[in-house]
């Protein structure tokens, strides 16, 4: 895995009037160039090498040696940074040798496109740029932007005016010290900008392109593109297996609670035990029976299924994931979905003094259940695309909707006897759509 | 993938007297070279010629095309298989000019070796050989087997009547052309085994080796030797996730049925079904109540929870393997669970009339599913060895196998206690044993 060098010198004047310097620019609760560089730790970058200049101590400061990141920073500093980013480029000539990774310390980007970069292969003197080919002004400010001709994977010709482009520079690059060679020229020409010297690459046909349209990435120059990225950020925190309700109703809440959670100190699995402890106290409120308690109950359970979204999502939105973060929240839920149909059927029987409350509480429980033990196997399918999107995902967030609605209306046994008639039906419609997917080998 | 070459037209004198020819001698409900060509074909062949001589009609008809094995098979004819093995190899000279596997008809392999076997580089001009480095005579008959000496992972000298050696000739082999080469010389000599082909190869330093100790394979070579791989394709159904009660019961009784079953034609899903029947059957035994059905529910249970590894050993042990049928089982597994569970809950509930049956129950319930939920993961830390071998592991066969004690002594009410209390637990401490394993990434 090459190193990285990412440039963080310039003063963003467009930006810094209300952030200074740019780069530790806040987006949801973390700097720009943080995001940069966590992104670039899942991607398997672990050495990174930061050009600073305008207000250089701050930034120091602020991400020390990547230790608290799990990654090693070391700083190249460049006093001539007002002279243009080729200059701060250049500065970190001494420091490699051979491949590295070249970002934008205001470029956020998915990882995916690291992980393509990195399986580029190109000529040891050549430079590798990756390039958006969905060109809309609807979402560049296509004025600003840095234009490529590209033919045949090699940039013919890149700078913000040109007339003739057919893709966008996204501003990760994968470099060889042919860019310093290239920076050189440009320098000695009188030309201090990194595009000045990819426009002599260009030139002697050294500079390839990596096509990389599709993924996220945006260039945040000003204060209409940073709140474009906090859109966006926020935007892909919906997921492909989100069912209606959570699509709907649970998503749209909670992405708005983490968008502002996000600012705050407060890990992901704080978060999975407050939700779950809603959960228990809805299912106190359900065991206690009458319509005050059932009503309070079916709040604070929907309640609890929105900030169930959260934890995960401040998890991505932070790159604060962990394995046992995620199986916490799955087994925690598990918990929590029995003990409210627990409570909703001892609701029931207090006022009934039915065994029939109990069998159904028994199947709702059961079916629950199983919706969760095969939406792991299910799930994949619908991320692979193996399913078609048309199938509707009855999901944990349906079924406390249901709950909440039934509550609402005083309908706990209509209520339990529709989950376990869903469940169970659900869980034998996987069964079956399992079965026609995989062909079981011959024999 | 290369293509494979089986050799199959020698008479098998040793145990041919029982079955003739020996390729199609009858093990656990498949011919060997059945098995063969479905070893190869898990690991990925899916092209195999086969040379027939002895009895060759007999072979082709049983074989086919082998489309049903799904894969393809083309023969080649050795009029002359009473010379040797060697002369039967030299007659798929002209069909293969590149890399190809080389199996015997009589040696059972495990999948690993192929898998192990086709990593191996080597020269365009040798041949590699897989050798067992363990020699114990209590495995082998030492008299009998193929020895060789190997030297730096090549073969120093090879023959039935080494002197000196140190690794035993497991019958498969990854070859090239230069095998003909050799094996013309050595006919030409007047010596038509194979062995004498490989002992000119080895001795111009042409034969590599490839060290697969510790991987199943075995010679059939006699009626010793079949009873010994018969005993050792049983040993192998245990697994590494098998807890207790399986190890010392369930899986003792199951494998043994499972010996009887291979020879009948029954799949997999169809013996899923009958041990889900049984638990359904046990359901309904334990809902109606009363010693004596409860006794019934308890022992039904049981069987049930036996004849459920009956269906996995018999698909691994003919081949029979299907992402369905896995998943069919493990839905019915949890179904059947829920099913006695309720079951049991409503036969206590008869006799007390105490709602605390009913919260004994879904508690049951819950941490029943749990472990069942936990174990895809949990199971995959046990195979990876990221757990030490000490946790005791309570499983289904554990679960049931306290339900039936707990039937026998007509305690249920214990019985719902103890599996609720320590499944829970169970669920637990697993969520703390991968706290432990999985750290968080930095931040």
């Amino acid at each position: 895995m090459p190193e990285a060098l990412i440039i963080a010198a310039g003063r963003g004047s467009r930006l810094s009037r209300f952030y200074s310097p740019k780069p530790l620019t806040p987006i949801l609760g973390l700097a720009l160039i943080e995001r940069i560089i966590l992104t670039g730790k899942i991607a398997g970058v672990h050495e990174f090498k930061i050009v600073v200049g305008y207000e250089a101590d701050k930034i120091r400061k602020e991400l020390g040696n990547g230790i608290k990141y799990g990654v090693s920073i070391q700083y190249i500093d460049n006093p001539d940074w007002e002279k243009g980013n080729g200059v701060s480029v250049l500065k970190a000539k001494e420091y490699f040798h051979g491949q590295f990774l070249l970002l934008m310390s205001d470029h956020l980007f998915d990882e995916n496109i690291i992980n393509k970069l990195i399986c580029h292969e190109m000529d040891s003197d050549h430079c590798a740029l990756c390039i958006d080919k969905t060109i809309s002004s609807d979402y560049f400010d296509l004025d600003d932007v840095t234009k490529v001709q590209t033919v045949a994977g090699k940039a013919e010709s890149i700078g913000k005016s040109l007339d003739k482009f057919n893709a966008i520079d996204t501003g990760v690059f994968l470099c060889t010290p042919a860019i310093f060679e290239a920076l050189e020229k440009s320098v000695a020409q009188g030309q201090f900008s990194l595009s000045a010297g990819n426009q002599i690459l260009a030139r002697e046909g050294r500079l390839e392109t990596v096509d990389v349209s599709g993924c996220f990435w945006v260039d945040v120059d000003n204060e209409k593109a940073l709140k474009k990225a906090k859109k966006t950020l926020i935007r892909r925190l919906f997921k492909p297996t989100d069912g209606p309700i959570s699509k709907n109703v649970n998503r749209r809440l909670s992405t708005r609670l983490s968008a502002h959670l996000a600012y705050h100190d407060i890990s992901p699995n704080a978060i999975t035990l407050v939700s779950f402890s809603l959960a228990v106290l809805s299912a106190i409120f359900f065991y206690l029976g009458g319509y005050l308690f059932i009503l309070f109950g079916g709040i604070i359970a929907q309640l609890s299924s929105v900030l169930d979204g959260c934890d995960g999502e401040i998890a991505r939105l932070k790159f604060q994931f962990s394995t046992f973060g995620a199986w916490l929240d799955k087994v925690l839920d598990r918990y929590a979905d029995g003990l409210i149909i627990m409570g909703i059927t001892h609701a029931l029987w207090i006022s009934t003094n039915s065994e029939f409350v109990w069998l159904s509480g028994f199947l709702a429980l059961t079916g629950t259940f199983m919706n969760s033990y095969t939406a792991a196997i299910y799930d994949d399918l619908i991320k692979t695309k193996a399913l078609n999107g048309t199938a509707v995902r009855v999901g944990r967030d349906s079924r406390l909707f249901i709950i909440f609605i039934g509550a609402l209306c005083n309908q706990l046994f209509l209520t339990l006897v529709i989950l376990a008639a869903m469940t169970n039906a659900e869980a034998f419609r996987r069964l079956f759509v399992l079965k026609n997917i995989h062909i079981s080998p011959a024999h």
